[in-house]
């Protein structure tokens, strides 16, 4: 099975860092809501009708494959259930997808950047991740599968409202935009409130780390319009490419702001984070997502330099549960087994080994 | 004045560890409580008798030097207040001796493990500090400087009470033997209060690091005779000798029960309070104690290889507030500065300078 391999991949090209404003947006992503024409959304449909859907999915991979990367299909019926939450943790498919995998599937490109659930809560919903603020880069990949996909498939689409979805708050473009953030400066000042309060008053969402109701530890945002409606998907795009550099420079000045007032802090709290990463033998997943934010801030702001600052991209992820499972054979029912081994991939990770 | 070069060592012999039993008793002491003929007891003396009190010891420090060491004198009340508190914090002299220095004085042996406390409680206080488990030796020094003291000074005796003491509790011997213990695992295994119960009934006193009434941060426990009437020096010695040598055995089966039932926990706080110390930029006295504590338990178990036991025993007194003071200048005033001094302190102790 080709999805095997992808999934082995420890890392996404868009978890390795680096990219425009890296030090503080993690990743960019776009996706798009597609429904085919005449069959009823996921949650009315029969299974026979799910299947179908499944069927126009496998039959459109072949169309998608380029000179560089390849797509594949698969049922989420025939992944085991850790690589389904792997796929969770990858931000490849959402929780909601993986919860009841019968009737569902997925087809996704080989570097794991381009990604299709088939009957989410639509029959396709085409997810394109780029590192760092890159909007208009995945705009292009999605786009592009977008096109590849419609020279097979007919979607239900309405002149007057456009790409027609399960959920009413779809419709339109079908499209959300989404920016992954590390705001520690604006948590530590108490100013991530005003900036929800503003966000939204602008028609944007912030979320934790997982999405909707995530919670948002690690100190990680996702940012992402609302409205898909009545604006063209060049204009939404834009709009929270430019709120987003204003959250950038918000940070920047907050994390000005702590360096001036409360340096030392600063200092004694990113290095008691790098001490206990680098020593502690049992570390909770968001035990680890906490200190790991500590640690980025300290690389960001200077404080630490034996580090580089892609190892809390890699570390964030490296370090959720399955990954765990998956890549230390570690089992769901052995807790503490994993907060040991996630203990030991940090330790490895930051120390090179040697300890 | 040479009482300024013995306060300018760090470290006194028996803070460099090692000695019996050193994994688990940091040091032994006896103290002997004399007081001049003829003259009231401190608390009962006008400052003419208090000053002949100083005058005799003055006068009796000649008597004391042999080839190998020499005694001083000094006054309390000709030391700064920040080297007064300097000398409790070596144990040199007790926390009471020094909270009043009027009228009262110090003789001092210029390594340090010997002292006299004059006017404290008693007109003379005789102090010996021997490393690890050694109350023989302890006693051996303490009878010395009291033989010589003899020779030029007439001690106040009854023949059915031996030496008069100010408080009853010390009549007959004036012999405290105390032995410093550091038991983190029966702290750990809550077998502590057990222990202190079963010493109580047998005429022995439990107490924290600083005697009397002190808080016992860093799982360090002063154990001590409460009777001197009615025994004899040696039968002091021998009884508590005895019961820390089973204090002793029961600490290190609960080190063992530790190992054995909760390795993995014993291993990750170990490692922690090792990874915390290396790097935290600011440490508070109570903090540093309590994790130097967990290093060191790790060091004895055989856990943590990289540094030497008496690293943990150095550091005990060199991370006191008045050391800070003394030997890296900060002042009393900055609370914030000693604990990011005594932060740096640590940290060059544990990575040689190097980070």
């Amino acid at each position: 099975m080709k999805l095997e391999k992808i999934l082995g991949n420890e890392l996404s090209p868009w978890m390795t860092g680096g990219g425009l404003e890296g030090d503080i947006v993690l990743s960019s992503r776009i996706r798009l809501a597609r429904n085919l024409d005449k069959i009823p959304f996921p949650n009315r449909a029969d299974n026979n009708q799910l299947s179908e859907v499944l069927s126009c999915a496998r039959g459109a991979v072949e169309n998608l494959n380029n000179g560089s990367f390849q797509y594949y299909f698969e049922e989420l019926d025939n992944l085991q259930a850790l690589d389904r939450y792997l796929l969770v943790e990858k931000h490849i498919v959402s929780p909601m997808h993986v919860q009841t995998p019968q009737g569902r599937g997925l087809i996704i490109r080989s570097d794991g950047s381009v990604s299709i659930m088939v009957n989410e809560e639509d029959h396709l919903r085409i997810q394109a991740l780029t590192r760092g603020l890159d909007l208009e880069g995945a705009l292009e990949l999605a786009n592009y599968t977008d096109d590849r996909l419609e020279e097979s498939q007919s979607f239900a689409f309405e002149e007057s409202l456009g790409y027609l979805t399960a959920c009413p708050t779809n419709l339109g473009t079908g499209l959300r935009a989404s920016v992954m953030l590390h705001l520690p400066a604006l948590v530590y000042t108490k100013q991530l409130n005003r900036l929800i309060m503003a966000a939204t008053q602008l028609g944007l969402a912030v979320r934790g780390l997982y999405g909707e109701g995530s919670e948002s530890t690690g100190n990680i945002f996702q940012i992402s319009n609302q409205l898909t409606l009545g604006y063209n998907e060049q204009e939404i795009v834009e709009n929270l490419n430019s709120m987003v550099l204003q959250v950038v420079e918000q940070e920047r000045a907050a994390r000005e702001f702590l360096i001036k007032g409360s340096k030392e802090v600063v200092e004694d709290t990113v290095w008691r984070a790098y001490g206990m990463l680098r020593y502690a033998r049992s570390i909770s997943a968001q035990e680890a997502l906490a200190t790991l934010s500590q640690v980025r801030l300290g690389i960001d702001v200077g404080m630490i330099k034996e580090i580089p600052a892609e190892v809390f991209n890699e570390l964030i992820v490296l370090t959720r549960p399955s990954y765990i499972r998956k890549f230390y054979g570690v089992s769901d029912m052995e807790p503490a087994a994993r907060d040991r081994m996630r203990a030991t991939v940090i330790r490895n990770k930051l120390q090179g080994g040697t300890e």
